[in-house]
């Protein structure tokens, strides 16, 4: 999911919110509370929008209904990438999103959402609760009066969909590939002509001939956009983004002002939900996935090892050009996650990935 | 951790357990609830033990007091392996232990806290969560009017401690080595001389020679327990425990009498506490590792391929008479196991394995 895909700044949905607000300052009056929850993705999105809804649902239910939280998707009170103003400016009470949105407010929100060849969904938790994450995010957000927690996660995603088999470097020069961020200076930086469209977009110009290839997510969402119709060619991993964090951020004084147990109500249903998402990725992607090989012919490949090579390299640079940055909290924040990342990666290739390549090489049930 | 570790019946906790029954009765006379929970670990044991603890605090404070649980550890009330009676008898509400230590119920149990060879923790919540899990295990707990929730993960665990490094599956020939459950049974099939003996007294077996080997959790437990001044070769991963689910367990009859915005908070709580625990584990067990590397002169080592492709046979081999087991439960959830795992590894294999190896192999930042 990436910045801009969901612009879709529409004059129908401002009447939607002044009725919200309305029925808020209403249910204010009665004791309980409704605060709004705006959002940067399509209703009912498939993982993400619904993860969004759900976490709405559970703060109202966990709280018996003295916190109910109305979710207004994209479009719906503010465009997609207005969602934090929305919040800063006190028209919604919190929002569902991904930290990488905001990097005009802070370079450094990149790493709250994931950075290429950075840390999976397990290591981000474990740098965030535990090694000094979350103290740094919110010394970020303060300066807006905002606060954010890991709202879910995706996952390490697919890396996308591509016309040939790609034997080396030389066959991604110079192609028109979508993709946004981070990942999208790495791709540049590889040779690709880097373009970014909005997810309604993309098969229209896959299918024109505008893009030559293309990434999004992964199977559980790329299988709804049909790319497969397209493209057969599907790589795999994305190593630009080995996890993709959502955030839920609150109006931080709003936040202050509940009572102690609707505070943690609300910070821990963000918990349950960074579980709860990357749940569903994990077993929806590879049920989609079937779906794609088996009944529309497309191909699981891997890059060649030239590409992840150099792509490694540039992805270093991207992140020593942030740890020099000209702005303090950005060099702290790189700082934490570069020396973060060097402790827990120790632990996750003796145990993750070792683990997983002995299972890959010698256990086979396939045929119980 | 394992079966029988903690068993440590006391007379003085009778005591403390008719205490705590004593009071929880005035609480409920003032129309809040005041729950015990007995556990299977003991005090402010790390990662698990503090699990339980917290996970009882944010049942607490996101309650408001209305549901006020108080943590009765291994032998304080019952002893640990009568926890799960306790809680089937009505002398507590809830208890937090595995899954696996209650076998003798039913041999299905073992699949929700891990199985040789089998899921890791996203897995396993994407088994629990989406793929029918839950529905199976309710099933089972059922028939003892209970009802459980994933609590808690310690990730992949460390596979042992050695006195030599091994070279083939012939160096492990009738060693005694401390490992327990279905892990245990896999060595034994590999011709180890498997022992079990509680976290207390690995140490001074290992010391008088009375073990030759032991593995038990991982660095951040390890650690502690100070297996590292006896013997310097640490071996991972651990294929038997690729993950440990907790579990916490309630009495189903008084679940369901509690208001439904409690019931979601015990539920949701437990979820959290599933990310809280694996992110402990994932951020203090590398820093004990370097502490273990480092300061002690412990050596990190991987089994040879040969003992890792055996295991593999024997777990398969185990997993095919749980599959053929006479009770239809275990027959039933061994199956919904086995296809869940070959859909979900799929996308495990193409996403985070070969993203892991695409970090190691070329991406390093130990040098900025």
């Amino acid at each position: 999911m990436k910045r801009r895909d969901f612009i879709t700044g529409s004059a129908a949905a401002a009447g939607v919110g002044a009725m919200a607000i309305g029925s808020k300052s209403i249910a204010q009056n009665s004791g309980n509370r409704t605060w709004s929850m705006v959002t940067t993705w399509p209703r009912n999105f498939p993982g993400l929008g619904v993860g969004a809804q759900r976490l709405a649902d559970r703060i109202t239910q966990m709280s018996g209904g003295r916190l109910t939280v109305r979710v207004y998707s994209a479009g719906e009170l503010v465009p997609a990438l207005e969602s934090l103003d929305a919040v800063i400016e006190g028209s919604a009470e919190m929002m569902h999103g991904a930290a990488y949105y905001w990097i005009n407010r802070s370079r450094a929100l990149s790493f709250f959402t994931g950075v290429p060849y950075g840390m999976t969904s397990r290591e981000m938790a474990a740098w965030v609760r535990y090694m000094g994450g979350q103290e740094i995010w919110d010394d970020i957000y303060d300066q807006f009066g905002l606060k954010g927690f890991l709202s879910g996660d995706t996952g390490t995603q697919a890396a996308g969909w591509f016309p040939e088999e790609l034997k080396s470097l030389d066959d991604i020069q110079g192609i028109r590939f979508r993709t946004p961020g981070l990942g999208g200076e790495v791709w540049s930086r590889l040779g690709a002509s880097v373009v970014n469209l909005p997810a309604g977009e993309i098969y229209q110009a896959l299918q024109s001939g505008a893009l030559d290839a293309a990434e999004f997510v992964g199977p559980y969402n790329d299988l709804a956009l049909g790319f497969h119709q397209i493209h057969k060619n599907y790589y795999f991993p994305s190593f630009i983004e080995p996890g993709l964090a959502t955030e839920c951020v609150v109006d931080k004084a709003k936040f202050e002002e509940l009572p102690n147990d609707l505070q943690r109500i609300v910070e821990l249903a963000c918990q349950a939900e960074y579980d709860q998402v990357a749940s569903d990725f994990y077993a929806n992607d590879p049920i989609a996935l079937q779906t794609l090989v088996n009944d529309h012919d497309v191909i699981v490949r891997q890059f060649p090892e030239d590409i992840l090579e150099a792509g490694a390299g540039h992805a270093k640079d991207i992140i020593r050009e942030l740890r020099d940055d000209s702005d303090p909290l950005t060099r702290r924040t790189t700082e934490s996650f570069i020396s973060s990342l060097n402790t827990l990666r120790q632990r996750t290739d003796v145990n993750d990935m070792a683990f997983l390549q002995a299972r890959a090489n010698y256990f086979d049930l396939t045929d119980l």
